[in-house]
């Protein structure tokens, strides 16, 4: 049945006889080895958080960028692999830059998104832009625009959905019955660090430190948190 | 038998020595696997209704779209690959809004469903535009325009027919056989709602909520049920 | 020997040991699974019958269309897949288009015909126009030039024949036996009709109506009969 | 032994370690089972002469074309897939146009042999004008030019020889014998057609008639026979 | 399960059911064939020191290049397939000279890295500048920009992290224990040049000699050391 | 073994373990079925001599040539396919008149030899004019410069080497022999034609006549023998 | 074991398992199987000896070219495919010949080795001047510059060193053995070319003369040594 499989993996988008395209499987099979990042959006704003694997001591845990910004309104938190989620992450910032440019105005974070699955959709294609497979990364897409807070999900396949809260990576699953139990619609920006923080700790492997955690808000700004922010959320746990 | 299959599938657009396309069939298969979704047509107008998959209470339920507008005078159901509908529909949207700029009239829903297919039938050729393997998604096209109401239904393999009423996804085949027991052609709009509403009913594994179910109609004019509007339609059931 | 024969599939347009090009054959085997259409030529004109296969009570038969207008005075028939043929007769109509438009006369038929089969015979070869497979569809084209009637038979080879009358389709080898047998050159358009229709009728499964034949003939000028005079000719068996 | 002969036919144009081209080979099998075609060249001028298949009796024998013109000085005979002889000849008459356009005068019959078999040569090289297999047909090109009378042979390789007559297609093996018997070099062109003719006779499964058999001369300009002339030349046997 | 993974290595950029990169993960293999290299960042400077391999006493040592100027303000040293690296330091020259001249000021270090791990992460798109597989090469870029003195590392994938210290090649895993046991943030340029050319002795199978050692510090600016001064450090030890 | 060589002949143009070129290797077996060619380098000039397979008496003689003119002062003899042969000499034809037109003065032999190779190289590169597998053919370019008479001989790799006398083709190595027995610097033109066609006929499985061998000289001026110089030359023997 | 090697050999420029690229390493192989070449610098200049293959000795020994000028005070000597040795040195004289043109000054011998290399290094990578295999062949480049002599010795995978001494071909163990022991710094050019071709002596199975031997010297300019000057070498021994 395996060897069967793989008979379908030489092309790199074609269908499977049950209707399946591997390489885009294979590809969310590469997030699920990767670190955890949650997002909760609240009515103040969104708040991010990821786990930083620091493999070595002799690392600069603040080039462990897991966090990014895309425009003045919205970031992304990410999980799978770091080089396609640079591609992408520089992709969304030149259609943002462009859109200002253009209306006068900043791009709205389901324009911003869908420009993103646009790109991850035609791997594949011989495109000058696209890969020549799925990119191997989902994301986590906090913003604020004239439509308030939003929190958005995208996957390999270029589809994406819009969360009140989501955790993608390797502790995703424990973390989203977490987030189901303890996500209301009310709570405060801080309330929703404390959660976010607090279900990061429980999937991960070592003790939370600024180092091996990563926090940004956006609430109506995008703002990634100094360590002694982190220190201050994870003290109040 | 099976693993000669497999030796066909590897060449994206070629026949078998059945003459079959394969890709175009395991395309087909993908959308067995996706959410039902009806459409039926009165004198008054069409009448689309879909299953939505919330697989997670954080889901934002507005954010999964599986009806779409394509024109003010058209709009569309889909099941399969969501990421596909959207290249198809925004294709379809970029069609009518050039024919109204050329033309200064709105463009014939057989004209825009035929656009739609031309591109479908083109996957593997290489083009600009076209996709390296079939779409793996079928609409269900509703549309009015100068002879009055139509539904349209189109495949993974470019081909397309005019319906009176129809259902596609997972749960086509026992909505098919309901719809054709409880359609006739003198049915009003409000009785073609409640018909849809009450065979997805029967077809979805849970409860139709206005969370999981989204209605539209094309009487003349698109419009998208509002969660109260659903709700309404449920309750006289 | 089944399994050597499907070493030669994956280049498309390749020779076999013994000569053949297997990629014709296969979709050639498409068109047998079609529907059966039938041509009769007589002096008066070209007359030509298919059988509709109408898959469900919802379906709109004059939707289902498998003979379609290339100019004023050409028609075709056809079988095999539709969005094939759709894509040919296209092309047909744009070049007795331009032929009109550079030349102020209508194209031959001859020449539309093998305008079409120079289309057929190109695929797999990487052109903007052309497919990546054979197309899988049989036309009879049926018109009326400055040479009088004519009726042309094509194949997915991309080779023509013109014929006094002709079946293609899953019931093609009775029905060309019925031909043969009932065939003169003194026919009348309307004893054309009527063999055309009966001969269709003793290949079909089902009853005949004017829901699942259509007819139309070239005499001189082409003519899609309305379901009334369908119905005529059927009173007439 | 014949398994490892296929692995070589996935590259069109690719040396066996033999040093032999399989797809050049196929090709010439596809001659095998064409249909029978003769020329003989005298002091006169060049007669050619082909069987025709004419499979069902409803086909019209005139549109069965096995001699074409190519220029009012060259004609050919063929044998073997019609649609690629038809493209060669469709590039044979450009050549020749454009000769005549150029430099004022026609083509020789070998340099337009030439240009058939350039083309025929660069099969799988993704030209614009070459195919991505080796043309399944063989030619027998008559001329006059001012050498006077000539004959030539090409096969699907792109090579091409002189002779003084020669045989394609199915029957060749037993028609080369009965040429080589019964040439000389002061035939009279009406000895030839009666030679060609006869000898097509005994290698045809049926009876010679005007409507399976078509026959013409270069002597010095390009005729086809009309049934009446072909009748007179079956009668004289 | 070996014969499995190879299945995966055709398509050069292509998923493995685990979600995997083989080709990336054998350029990797490449590397660890290769000399090792150490990298260490002080406040004063960042050192870097390699091992050459000289198979013969016939080379000339300085012609064997491991450690490369990019700009003034950063240098490189590299471990794996040595004509990869210099294809990526050409690449990053011409970066940096542009960059000169576009704005008047040094390149970043981060930027100069990125501009890198961009050209690395784009294998096997066909591009002008990209490779057909990856680069088989890993890459310590020590530089001193307005942020002061940085340490970068990259690998085949693409991706990128800033270090304090760090080895690579074949002796890495030793020197990397080793490095976290004596790094501290307070180095003088002088210690670190004494621990990473004593660790580099330690993984070395040989004696260190200014023969097989290369040293070069970028304090602010490049320096690559003389045989002298490297016998000088030797020396210290 | 023969299966595992047969793994390297997908690519055309691709080393195999033992470091050889498998369709290089493939096309010189191609030549070793071909036609035995001579050449004999005097000091009064170059002789070339062939053997022509006239496969049927119906053949012309004079059109299967296996000797050709490239320019006043150079011709060729060849031995394999003779459509690629063509190929060459068209080729070295349009470089040679290029050569004149630019400079005024006769290319060199050496460096047409040289150009031909340049193009039998480069098979399988995708390029306009190269092929996509080696040319099939070996040549024995005779020439005259002002360096005096000289005679290369080429082969599919696009290697040459210039030599005093050279046989090629299925008898070469038989032929080879007899040359160096025979050969010496102070031959007469009148003895090598003698010595070349002695041994050609030595090789030939049948009687030797102006039909079935052709003669050449580069004295200093190409020259083809006419069947009566060739008789006179054979009456020699 | 080598059946899975055969695995990786079908894209020429990947990866195996271990981090090895196969193509590379079996181009190495081709060299393996060539001439032995001696290269040997001096402080007065550069001498390179060379091995021919005379195959026959109907061979011109002059022709058999494996000492070439790459420019004035450049030259190379070669071991393996000639006809790919041929593409680089053109190039190679192409780029001293433009850097004449541009900077009115030689190109230094280093900077011609990386051009050279930087060819070689592009395999496979679809580009104008690259091939679409490795270059199999080595080069011993000799040269004289503004830093002196100086000798570099290149490989298939592009990669170059520079050397005091060097042996390259079938022989060259044996011979680099040699070398490492008779050479030394203070060795005179006359030393030089008694030590290359004594060493050249021992590892050719036939004796040495000025036939199957070639000597070229750079000092400061490039010059091949006449029969004559070979002889008198010889006679030294």
């Amino acid at each position: 049945m395996f060897l069967t499989r793989t008979e379908y993996d030489r092309g790199v988008n074609t269908f499977s006889p049950e209707g399946r395209l591997f390489q885009v499987e294979y590809a969310i099979e590469a997030i699920k080895l990767g670190s955890t990042a949650i997002g909760v959006k609240t009515k103040e704003g969104v708040v991010l958080a990821v786990e930083k694997r620091i493999t070595s001591p002799l690392l600069e845990p603040s080039s462990v960028e897991k966090i990014m910004e895309i425009d003045d309104h919205i970031g992304c938190a990410m999980s799978g692999l770091i080089a396609d989620a640079r591609t992408l992450v520089e992709h969304a910032r030149v259609e943002t830059q462009n859109h200002r440019f253009s209306y006068g105005e900043p791009m709205t974070v389901e324009s911003t998104t869908q420009a993103l699955c646009d790109l991850a959709l035609r791997f594949g294609e011989g495109d000058e832009e696209s890969m020549s497979r799925p990119f191997g990364v989902s994301l986590l897409i906090a913003g604020h625009d004239e439509n308030g807070p939003s929190l958005y999900y995208t996957d390999p396949s270029g589809t994406f959905w819009q969360c009140n809260a989501k955790a993608i990576g390797s502790g995703s699953e424990g973390a989203d019955s977490s987030l189901q139990e303890q996500f209301n619609k009310d709570l405060s920006l801080l309330e929703a660090e404390t959660i976010a923080v607090s279900i990061l700790k429980q999937v991960m492997e070592e003790k939370v430190t600024p180092n091996n955690v990563d926090i940004a808000k956006v609430a109506p700004a995008y703002h990634l948190y100094s360590p002694q922010e982190v220190e201050a959320v994870i003290a109040r746990l």
